[in-house]
Order: structure tokens, then C-alpha cells, then sequence
């Protein structure tokens, strides 16, 4: 006190260190990822469980939105925090102040120029449809229930359409605030198992709605209501109001983000679904 | 009115039908099957629903009692009842009439000599266990979360002392009201996919904690606390205490009734999981 020197305080204990945590959730409770004033979301939820453990204020920023509904398996998220912790203790903490619909499944410091959402190389979507005559109690929050007996081979067909860089404007929300509709998708595959048919995506982002507008016209052709090529005239066409419909968001599952390999981020393998037993991509 | 004759009922409409139903729950929100005086079961919402539909107050008996937590992807129950409806009216009628984590998959018109649970032949119950240092946000309800890596070649290789015709007292819950505790398991199989590991089996019947007794035994040894042959010689000496800890029940899953053919009701095949995609036997 009175004593100017105790004003130099050390660098060390002050500097702002990043933390990267990858996060598995069920949306079914919450507004989506995004924080909004006067509803639930994980974006919020993350954020307070980790100002708990830092005891300071703290935001987070993900790599992606997710809808309402929509659930993740690995959404990758950052923060900014003058606590230091050691990964395993951030990992711990935080997860004692979630519920239990969100859990984080590492933590890591990273480097300044990391950003959850600008620096990720590609993500991967999953969509699930339980395709049979009676609906499921079980799964009723995780997949799209369809009864029409759908097509897959047709609706394999019409998704290799979709493959590549192209202007996905016919499939996008009309609330989406992307400057530009043009995106890559590099992976994308539709298979079916018994009663489920599963869509696996990767692309470099997402419009606002792309997969679920992509599974409502995919399911259009696998019920004989379109024809395979329709979707190379949808994205020739560029409007959204001539697709299918948006597929619901509890059938949608985020399940991996890329980032460049020199942030040494845990790959998706350790993000196995207990159900399916897949290695999610 | 005042005319006897009006008392000449038609035998056709007074006549008691019996109804089998297949239906799959979300045990989450349940006190159990069996119905109780001040908590939510399965067996009430079913047999209120069911009241709705024949409009006359009906009771309804199921092929297995579960617990609280405990799921059931095939459930069978019957009920008698003077309302005529055909099949397919009784399963979408009374599906309106439960809510969404209740779903009858099929009913059938049964002879008088079927019951659920007498004439059943066997059971089939599924056990999911996530075996990963973290837990999941989406199977948080529906797999038992084990952290400690468990060794799945000694797990089978102590099951497979549970084949066949045995005394279980040692796997029976202190309340269980069963008057023998001989049972026959007719398959038993565990395998791991990743992080999950299922536990199938088959059996004439079960004792109360059956299952999950011989789950948590089994993970026990997996976790290397206990050998394979454990499991013999728990076996022979018959005692509850000795044995591990009583598995939790959002991991269990009842699966599958055989009935003998003759009553013609649907198999299980048409039961598959949409997560798994997988036959559920």
C-alpha cells in the first residue's frame, strides 16, 4: 500500500491464455448454440461453467451454430482466460458446472492464433432418418422419423449432385447471413442399415438450414416425388423456394471440425457414438 | 324401453376380446413397468390409453416387469376387451393417446389362451455399457458409463459360465418374490464395438436384478477386480452378497418375447434400433 513497485505485477499471471475444449451435447432443452438473451443455449451454459472455474468473467466462441435441437457430438469451442489450469483440470471443472446434456471431452491450451471458428479447415455433419411404419419412443429427440419407404439408391444418386464447390443457394435458409452461398462439400455419403439411413457430410462450412434443406429434398426423391437429377437442376436454379423441405434439426448431429495439424487437437477417432458404436468419420 | 326383449344382447359385441400389443418406452421418466399408486408407469399410461380407445376401463398385463430407468424396445402386454377395433385402429389410437416416450409397434387379435407373460417362451434383454474416460451428454440415459477400461476377453470368458441351467440365487435382488431361482439362459454374448460394449441375453426368464447383477459381475472382472472363474464358484455358492455391484438400469434394455408360433405375432425383426440400425436379436 503507498508503495508504487506493488503496480508491477507479473507478465506471467496477467497474459490471456486460450483454451480450446471439444464439447459433445443433446440440444433437445436448449435455443441452439447461440447465446440469446431470454432462452436456453450451450454457447451460455459452456460460458458460465467456465467463468465458475476461472473465477472471471468468460465468453466463448464455437466453431459453428447449431439450431435448436441440433445436437453435437464434437463442437470445438475457445476461450480467452487469465486463470491457468492444467487441460485435465479445465476438462473437470467444467464439466462439474454443466448439466448433464453437455460434456466436454478434452481441453487443451492453444496457441493465439487458434479461433474456433476461423481457423477449422472442414466440418462434418451427420443426419439420422429412422425410415419404418411405426416411430420410435426411444430415439424420438435423435432421428427423423419418415414412414414412406424411402429410396436410398435413388437418393445416393441424387446426393453425388451435391459433391463438390458449388453455389448452394437453392438450399439455403432465408434468414442466412452468409455473404457468399458458394461452398465445398468433399465427403458425402447416405447409407442404410435396416431402418436407419444415415447421411454423413463434410464440407469446408455450412449455409444457415444447408443439410436440412439437402435431407428434405434428398428424402423428396427417395419417395418418388422427384427424380434424382432434380437436385442438379436445384443448384443450377439457385432458389430456395423450389427444393424440398427443411428436414427437422433433432435428426442433425455436428460430429467433427479439422483444424490445421499444428494445434494438435484430439482427431474425432477418441468420438465414438456408445449406440452405433461408429467412429464417427 | 320397458321391452325385455332389448335385454337379448348380441353375443358377438358382449364378448371379451384379447389384444396383444408390441410396444417399445423410454424407461427415463418411469417408475418401472408396474403400475403404483402415486408414480408414473408404463403399465398405467398404456392401459389408460388403451381405456381411451375402447372406451370401457381396461387392465392391461405385460411379458416382464422393469425397473425404474429401464428401457424396453419390445415389450409385450395384453388386455380383453368388449370394443371391436381392428388391429391397426388399436395401435394408432391408443399411440395417440400415450405420450411420445411410449410407442405400440403393432396389436393383434390373440386367443384367449395367450398371455404375455405365461405363455412366453424366452426374453431377450440388451445391456450398453460406454467404456471411455469421458461420458456422453447423449447416452447420459441410455448406457452405463464405466471409465476404467475393461478387458472384454475375460468378461466373455466369465460369462460363459452363465450358460445354461443354473440356481442364480447369487444374481437375484434381496426383494426378488420369485419362488425358484433356477433359470435357463439360452445365449449370452458380449462384444465391444469401440467405446461400446453390449451385453445380448436370452432366457426362459429373469430373476428381479438379474441382468443387471450379472452385468455389474462382469465389469468386475473386466476391471480386473475379480477372475473369469469368479463367476463359477458365485454361482455355486448361491449368495447376493458376495457377488458385484448391481449394474444401473438406464443401461438395460428389454428386447424380445418369443411366443410359440401359433399365435402369430409379429417377430422382433421388425424392431431395430435407428442408432444401431441393428436387429435387436
Amino acid at each position: 500500500m503507498g508503495d508504487m513497485s506493488s503496480a508491477t505485477h507479473t507478465p506471467e499471471i496477467d497474459s490471456l491464455y486460450r483454451i480450446a475444449v471439444g464439447l459433445e451435447y443433446d440440444g433437445s432443452a436448449y435455443n441452439g448454440w447461440q447465446m440469446q438473451p431470454h432462452a436456453p443455449s450451450i454457447q451460455a451454459s459452456l460460458a458460465e461453467a467456465a467463468s465458475v472455474v476461472a473465477a472471471e468473467p468468460i465468453a466463448v466462441i464455437g466453431a459453428g451454430r447449431t439450431d435448436t435441437g441440433v445436437h453435437a457430438t464434437m463442437q470445438v469451442a475457445h476461450f480467452d482466460t487469465r486463470a491457468r489450469r492444467d487441460p485435465e483440470s479445465w476438462r473437470r471443472g467444467i464439466n462439474s458446472n454443466l448439466p448433464a446434456d453437455i460434456n466436454v471431452h478434452w481441453a487443451r491450451a492453444v496457441p493465439d492464433k487458434f479461433h474456433a471458428r476461423f481457423t477449422a479447415v472442414s466440418r462434418a455433419y451427420r443426419y439420422l432418418i429412422l425410415n419404418r411404419v411405426s416411430g420410435s419412443a426411444l430415439d424420438r429427440k435423435h432421428a427423423w422419423w419418415v414412414r414412406e419407404a424411402l429410396d436410398v439408391v435413388s437418393m445416393q444418386e441424387a446426393a453425388t449432385h451435391l459433391l463438390g464447390k458449388h453455389d448452394f443457394n437453392a438450399f439455403r435458409a432465408a434468414s442466412c447471413q452468409s455473404n457468399s452461398p458458394v461452398r465445398t462439400i468433399y465427403e458425402l455419403s447416405l447409407r442404410q442399415d435396416a431402418s436407419c439411413i444415415t447421411l454423413d457430410v463434410r464440407g469446408d462450412a455450412f449455409l444457415h438450414h444447408m443439410i436440412r434443406n439437402i435431407m428434405g429434398t434428398l428424402v423428396k426423391v427417395g419417395a418418388g416425388n422427384a427424380s434424382p437429377d432434380w437436385v442438379a437442376e436445384l443448384l443450377a436454379m439457385r432458389d430456395r423456394k423450389l427444393s424440398g423441405v427443411t428436414a427437422p434439426p433433432h435428426g442433425l448431429y455436428f460430429v467433427d471440425v479439422i483444424y490445421p495439424k499444428e494445434f494438435g487437437l484430439p482427431t474425432s477417432a477418441a468420438n465414438v457414438s456408445p449406440l452405433t458404436g461408429d467412429l464417427l468419420f
